[in-house]
């Protein structure tokens, strides 16, 4: 997983309809973390823009968020609320 | 997912036979995205090119979009018509 | 998938028994694909050494290429003929 | 596989409900590890701050962990206590 | 899967039950590789220290490899012996 920032929202009218009713968070890698840029990820918890947030990837937010059958590679699992030597 | 842009398309006429009747785009990550250039993916929404979207990689890919049994490990999934904070 | 120009091939005497018989290619990805070097993909239609091919990663290489039990992580699913924006 | 040292944990109270109970280990790469950056990875093992360990990922991290319906993308499989040129 | 150098190997006595038996090499991604460092990969081959091998990578090395409950995600599947056009 990793540790992001919320930073904005896409909306699509248009899409697979296994999408529907999931919401697109934009996340912005903190400093440090493997990701070499923003990823789009469904929110599974509530997430609000500005959040720390821990993003799984992969078959794991399909899966691991009851979205089995949805073209999802990415969801918000998680909000971070305390830490030790994240940014260091 | 990333959003990009559709720059393109590919055609391949010798291809393997669960690829007939998939479009293959080009399509480019915004800047900012996590993917550090160009994908071809399957269009599943019928994207057209210049338009922004929504691409979900890997098993999402096949499985999200009725294309369990193909070599296909992106698809266009969605056609981004709003955003909050996509370009900040 | 990606868009490569197969460069070579490798031969591996010694191998994972589910390999033989499999057609080890390397491809370059084309300029602005993403994807950081070179990778080893099996043959699925017959390329040649010269020809732009599409690439499909992950358990796609397997599962759309009946190589579902094989350590197979990137096949080369189509011949390239025709494209638009490829190298734009 | 790749091999990281634990620099810290994060804690999320609000998360999807399959990750109660594990705890999120930030793992930084070696360097000239193929990881250009820190991830979170559950552990598995036992990991403390300061230890050399070996992180699996993607869906091997579920189900060689026994958290097959967690969206759980990464893991702390082992702790390494000896190694040849792992630096060099 | 790429090709790489097999540059050590690491012990790790404490690990997930299911890696018990595995051998646990490093291997440097050769020049011009699509891998920007180093991966740990299981030994499928008895490859040594010094060989140009072949891996696999992601839920391929598990399912190829026999290790399908393992938390494994990278396997060394073939030792290279001839090759065209792979350093050029």
């Amino acid at each position: 997983m990793i540790v992001g920032k919320v930073v904005g929202s896409v909306v699509a009218t248009r899409k697979n309809e296994r999408l529907l009713g999931s919401k697109f968070m934009i996340v912005d890698p903190i400093e440090n973390m493997s990701e070499n840029g923003r990823i789009v990820a469904v929110d599974n918890v509530g997430a609000g823009i500005g959040e720390i947030v821990l993003v799984a990837m992969g078959s794991a937010a399909r899966i691991g968020c009851d979205l089995e059958n949805a073209p999802v590679d990415a969801a918000i699992v998680g909000i971070v609320d305390d830490s030790i030597g994240l940014l260091d």
